[in-house]
């Protein structure tokens, strides 16, 4: 499996430069990417906005929304790209289209994958340790289950501040991302990775690299450790639990 | 209906001495409050938590996962207090142990309800508003329904920042919570009131009013717009939609 997990938040040409380098080293020489709008509600704006912002890293872009036969542009794809937005509202319509099993099952055989964000999301085992706002209601928790972890995309460490003024910040005191990760240790026990935004995280089957960094795993009963940038991750992929 | 609805974000003495106040006008002479501590996992220590920050504003707090008969507990009480944690928790045990429908009925006949932060959320016709992290999968998001309209708890205006450093932030590029609530109006026409933390909303009967503010209304393709603290909200009642 080839998967290139990213945790969103690719602002400034730095962080950008970092994904298009990222990307190009992962697809290598193919032409066209299918690209997965589904987290966002308008397909074309998003694929349009991806081009304009120079975030195809050099691929032709093909919507999925714009497939007359969806499966079969997953079948014949060279590189798939999942985009970020709302998780619920994307794994809803990756199983309303029938869109997991063919997905799942290609991307096991050797179709490099890429996850941004809440496409970052849907490659864990479940999408339970999404951010999103439940705007609706999947029949299912389920994800692709690329990986034997949840990833925690845009994760940031303690309490978040509000900016009130010129250089004024107020501090908000809503849970920090630690508590609700804690929160789902309470109830499920797979090992959670915050990953920082624009993180980077590449598997090449059984290597697991921290691309870009930094890193925070969780597990249940255990203080969090942090990783830093090219740490290699590869036993987390052997863990059995 | 005489409901009390608090964001959450209860922290320091103005704060806690508001929601005290508010807490003796809406619920009177009584001397016990039936409390429900399931959006966290330890009823107990929620109870203790409370009572040693001073919390009970004078109450005696009965904890629902201490009844031997929940149901008979829901119908004896002379006030319900439903506090904060993770809203899908709560829902899904407020489901699984058929407490939905007997609250919803007495306090529908006049029982007095106070919901801080997810238990102002179940207050709402579905709990789809709210932020936290989906760890268990209730089997419907649908909620008390005491209000026409969501509200969305801990609201706040802008993008996050992380503290780094002494005075020094780094601003985080995640769904702002207007991105979040637009989100929601693509997928449903409920009005959402963004009430930002400490904030109250009282109801009586035909009467809405924001207690303690600020607060931001979004419907659904309007722009949002902001009230102040006292600002009368009745008319929110009384929309047909």
């Amino acid at each position: 499996m080839k998967l290139l997990l990213g945790s969103g938040g690719f602002r400034g040409e730095e962080r950008r430069d970092a994904l298009r380098h990222a990307m190009r080293q992962h697809f290598g020489d193919i032409r066209r990417l299918l690209f997965v709008p589904y987290a966002i509600s308008d397909g074309d704006a998003y694929v349009d906005a991806l081009n304009r912002a120079d975030l195809n890293a050099g691929y032709e872009l093909f919507g999925l929304h714009r497939a007359s036969d969806p499966i079969q542009a997953i079948e014949e794809a060279e590189g798939i790209y999942i985009g970020g937005g709302n998780t619920f509202r994307l794994i809803h319509r990756m199983q309303i289209e029938g869109l997991i099993d063919p997905i799942r099952r290609r991307v096991k055989s050797g179709l490099p994958y890429l996850g941004i964000s809440a496409g970052a999301n849907v490659a864990c085992p479940t999408m339970q340790t999404t951010n999103d706002m439940p705007i609706v209601r999947p029949a299912s928790f389920e994800a692709l289950g690329l990986v034997p972890f949840q990833v925690n995309t845009h994760y940031y460490k303690g309490n978040i501040h509000i900016r009130i003024g010129e250089g004024e910040y107020e501090e908000h005191f809503g849970e920090t991302r630690d508590d609700r990760i804690r929160e789902f240790h309470e109830e499920i026990a797979v090992p959670v990775l915050g990953l920082w935004e624009s993180g980077l995280l590449f598997r090449d089957g059984k290597q697991l690299k921290l691309l870009r960094g930094p890193m925070r795993l969780f597990r249940r009963g255990q203080d969090p450790v942090d990783f830093k940038e090219g740490s290699d991750l590869s036993d987390l992929l052997n863990e059995v639990r």
